[in-house]
């Protein structure tokens, strides 16, 4: 079953991405650097796009760059290139296959931009299109849900975040720390019985805030691929303008309240949640207290960062949700209507 | 009933707001070209989020302008202001109250970039803290549902993307068309007939394309806060990565299909969801052979260009909106658990 074997292959893919790309991902840096980039455009789909999310508040807290996600219709709809204006420009993709992503690489190329391609295909029409590639080396994913390619993908961003401050994604001890963080989160929990107990889901919100907004950004494309449960993802800050008006007693919240500066404003929502909604909530965290807020919880390992946390958080967010599918029957192999490479244009 | 009443006053809001800000915008033009403007950053949440996501459509397919959305977040959480680097921020706000966006502003204007506060109070914070003001001017908005100042939003975005091509929003005739095209949309159709067949949906997702993307966020949101149906917006490109897996016949997609540029993948999407997966959906269209895709459809008044056909399209949404919560039994002037001024930190 490759879904699996490729969620347990992930401790390994990170430790290969930092041992084989640390030297292109530094080379990379250096050249964009001598170009006085004004910003970032990152141009992915799917799940590549929840790691582009990724990299909006990674570059953006960590580098100060103000990224902008790329909205390829602009170029492959309407016809129009936008003027890059000096930025970098990335395109993330899996296969590095979708027609519209290499469409605004190619534009960015020829307004003379620094580009780069974070793509698992280092022979793609992606890789082929930009000056620079970083190369997931994940190894062939078979199943349809991406897994071990979206973990690679955040680490590549937060290896090129280092690299970007001039010092060596080889030798920086927090991502050093990565491979052993997803070998605990996916040792941390056995998510079986949550999934036995929430099997007849139907829909829930996936609530999550800063970094972790993309992990409730994918999480809800895994439920809703694998599970077949109508997940839509919110930043906790945007909870309130509006969405949680849909909540009643019956509805579900998950929950992605690790520790660090975004935990109060989990906390605050969580103890409403539960106090003032009656929504009963699964609160992924590694702090005992938060988990104590939800009527279900899943322990996070902790040991990293806030910033890189992302790269093990999602992770028990995998296991759960193959666990729900195959607890509601399901066989998450085989995702209804969906096929491995979409082409976009 | 201020709902329906703010509903209806949007032509009004639209003819006023054409006549008294096309000159405070035509000089905020002038003023930001002479700054070779970079980009663009838009900072925004809730209804005024989908707005913004209009203008990065706006600004990139007729300005050829990289519009980033803000992550206020990585300001108001993890205390770091991006560099702007000259770009031209905008911040959207009803009520120009919350604290982030205004954080955004402030920081930017700290940078010496120029600022824009797109609201329908002058004098909030956020507009005593931006260098120009656009003044929605749609009077008091009581509902808790923002709709006319949603309308207001999007024709101020419409008449900046036009004053900074040098041209008067005054004398430009397409802008000039936007207030009788709202009108007819008013009067296309009674939607209470469709609302009363769906007065049971739970859950839908809301597709559109282009300019219409902003449409479809803005309708799910909508159908969440008034009418609690469980409603999640997809751009018709994102759909078939993964999202498409949760469809089945019992679901119910909401598709918003006008003509031009998206119309062919919009009627490759509804004949897919007709005949591959069965699931029924409703069409909002101007051409009745997209309509008849659909097992409900509601008529659109046609008549402007696409690109601003989205001031008009969310009419229509917005009373079926209202129907289908009364249908169901809900009182859509009374949301639970939200407020009108949302204080985001």
């Amino acid at each position: 079953m490759s879904l699996d074997s490729e969620i347990a292959e992930q401790p390994d893919v990170a430790a290969r991405l930092l041992r084989d790309a640390s030297g292109p991902v530094r080379r990379i840096a250096d050249a964009v650097a001598d170009k006085d980039i004004s910003g970032v455009v990152i141009a992915a789909r799917g799940t590549s796009d929840h790691a582009a999310v990724y990299g909006q508040y990674v570059l953006g807290a960590r580098n100060r760059l103000v990224v902008a996600l790329a909205t390829p219709s602009v170029t492959s709809v309407y016809g129009v290139a936008p003027r890059f204006d000096g930025a970098l420009v990335v395109g993330i993709s899996q296969s590095g296959a979708s027609p519209d992503i290499v469409g605004v690489i190619d534009a960015a190329r020829d307004q003379g931009c620094p580009t780069i391609a974070i793509t698992n295909d280092p022979g793609s029409p992606l890789a082929t299109s930009a000056e620079h590639v970083i190369a997931l080396g994940a190894g062939s994913e078979r199943a349809v849900a991406a897994t071990k390619t979206y973990t690679a993908e955040l680490l590549a961003i937060a290896m090129l975040s280092v690299a970007l401050e001039g010092r060596d994604p080889a030798s920086d001890p927090e991502l050093a720390a990565v491979p052993g963080a997803v070998e605990r989160a996916l040792r941390a929990s056995e998510p079986e019985t949550v999934a036995k107990e929430l099997a007849r889901m139907r829909q829930a919100l996936v609530v999550g805030r800063g970094f972790e907004y993309a992990t409730a950004r994918e999480w809800a494309l895994k439920l809703k691929e694998l599970a077949r449960v109508f997940a839509e993802p919110y930043s906790a800050a945007d909870l309130a303008h509006g969405p949680i008006a849909v909540l009643d007693p019956g509805a579900r919240v998950l929950a992605i309240a690790p520790s660090g500066a975004t935990e109060a404003a989990m906390r605050e929502l969580l103890v409403a949640l539960r106090d003032e909604i009656g929504t009963d909530a699964l609160v992924l965290s590694d702090l005992p207290e938060l988990r104590d807020l939800g009527r279900w919880s899943i322990p996070l390992p902790g040991g990293l960062p806030e910033w890189l946390a992302p790269i093990s958080t999602i992770v028990p967010a995998q296991r759960f949700t193959v666990a729900l599918a195959r607890a509601a029957g399901l066989d998450p192999e085989r995702p209804r209507h969906i096929r491995k490479v979409t082409l976009t244009v």
